[in-house]
């Protein structure tokens, strides 16, 4: 990744091209632990990633700078790599400008990759569509290393049962019923590409209780609304519990009324996966 | 892991069998993040999870109870599957035991199993060997998720030269040269049964920047000194760069002095990973 895809291999466009008075649209790619983070957006109070990493570019840059996501997460959740632009006036070549950034920036944020993008390029626009990950620790003890980063269910989920009734969410769907209760949106309707859930083998990095395993839910969408993610998966869980029946899904979309859907799961489970352009 | 091995299936040792006043050896299989503990084993200032396992179990017992692990760790080193036996007179039943013992830890230490064991079993002296895994992050930027895992070594590692190393180390050696300096032991020699460096695919698990990998050590042994995985990595990691070569091993190992390996590689990487009886 370190060219941009519409210039010629070996091309410096940093330094040789433009000096430093040029227009360059940079693209970072970021992973971050939400843990400690009020999320991905600038707010007034609260430490959030986009103030953390606008004011690492700030410096280099010599001026403010905005860096610009490709979806937004709420607090405390991660991501694996988070898809940003910036418009950036400084001649400092990528390779440089990502070394400089992962030696200022704090642990729990990385910078996997800067390249240089056309000025065209949006982050946030140009998203085809964007794959969340949701993880379940389900069984007696969530191993310390993953503590961060699953919901912890102890009792028996019924996979099969939550299968069924995540593949009723592909298409083209009204997420009323899913959204975060007071959102404002022009239209809850959005298109879900893929939606399932499985297991994750984490032998290789934890030792797990006897029977004791690492579930995932994942879904990619062209968009999602406010805690839609959240909200499906809250209610996925009461299935997997046999609490509902995955035949449920149906009428909780029709009825398009929050307070059908299931409880919201916690924000630590969830990881912005990728952004596919 | 539900019952010891020597019961008949069913039988419930703790109540049905004792009552109050038995004599019971539990076994505990402990998995911990050594990010936030001075260890292992219990001291007079310092948070160990030795104290932590017996401070949640005494008010269980209703008198101070003694635990004793497999291994010790030190500071910062985690364990995937600690093993330790404690004698109890309590008659909670195992299951109950290990859901009152996750219900009091931290989220940093957790107990993956409880089970009822002969008389005889000791965690530490029937041992027949220890795995150790050490993690090392190798390219430009350590997931946030396993930043507290990893020692991240940013250099390109030639692993085909210390494999060759690390194989070097396998059968009955003098580790002298790679034993804290301080230490006060009987004998220096040590059988090791297993050593070698492999990758890991975490991509199930996070995004790596281009060309980033997680590279594990791996070694069995019978025995280990104070900071001898330790000092083997980082011994392994200067070969890895190029900056000794795989035969100054035996040339080490020979010189039975400290001075002659490489340096110390981070606790964060370590982890007890298992013990085999």
């Amino acid at each position: 990744m370190g060219q941009a895809p519409f210039l010629p291999a070996g091309l410096e466009i940093g330094q040789a091209l433009f000096g430093d008075s040029m227009n360059r649209n940079v693209r970072l790619i970021v992973a971050y632990d939400g843990t400690e983070f009020a999320g991905w957006q600038r707010q007034a109070d609260g430490r959030t990633v986009q103030a953390l990493v606008e004011d690492t570019l700030a410096p280099i840059e010599k001026r403010p700078v905005t860096v610009i996501g490709a979806g937004r997460t709420d607090a405390g959740v991660h991501a694996a790599a988070q898809v940003a632009n910036t418009e950036l006036h400084t001649g400092i070549p990528v390779d440089e400008l990502h070394r400089a950034l992962n030696a200022t920036l704090p642990e729990d944020v990385r910078v996997l990759a800067v390249d240089d993008m056309p000025p065209a390029f949006s982050a946030r626009h140009d998203a085809k569509s964007k794959t969340y990950h949701y993880a379940i620790w389900n069984g007696v003890a969530a191993p310390p290393m993953f503590r961060r980063y699953v919901w912890h269910v102890p009792q028996p989920l019924d996979v099969t049962a939550m299968n069924a009734a995540a593949a009723t969410f592909v298409g083209e769907r009204d997420f009323a019923a899913f959204q975060a209760t007071g959102s404002d949106v022009k239209t809850t309707v959005r298109r879900i590409l893929a939606s399932s859930v499985r297991w994750i083998d984490v032998t290789p990095l934890c030792t797990a209780a006897r029977g004791d395993r690492f579930l995932r839910y994942e879904i990619t969408g062209t968009g999602f609304l406010r805690h839609m993610v959240r909200n499906i998966v809250g209610t996925l869980t009461e299935i997997g519990l046999g609490r509902r029946s995955a035949a449920d899904v149906q009428a909780i979309l029709a009825s398009r009324n929050r307070g059908q859907a299931g409880r919201t799961a916690p924000p630590q489970g969830l990881t912005l996966w990728h952004v596919e352009y």
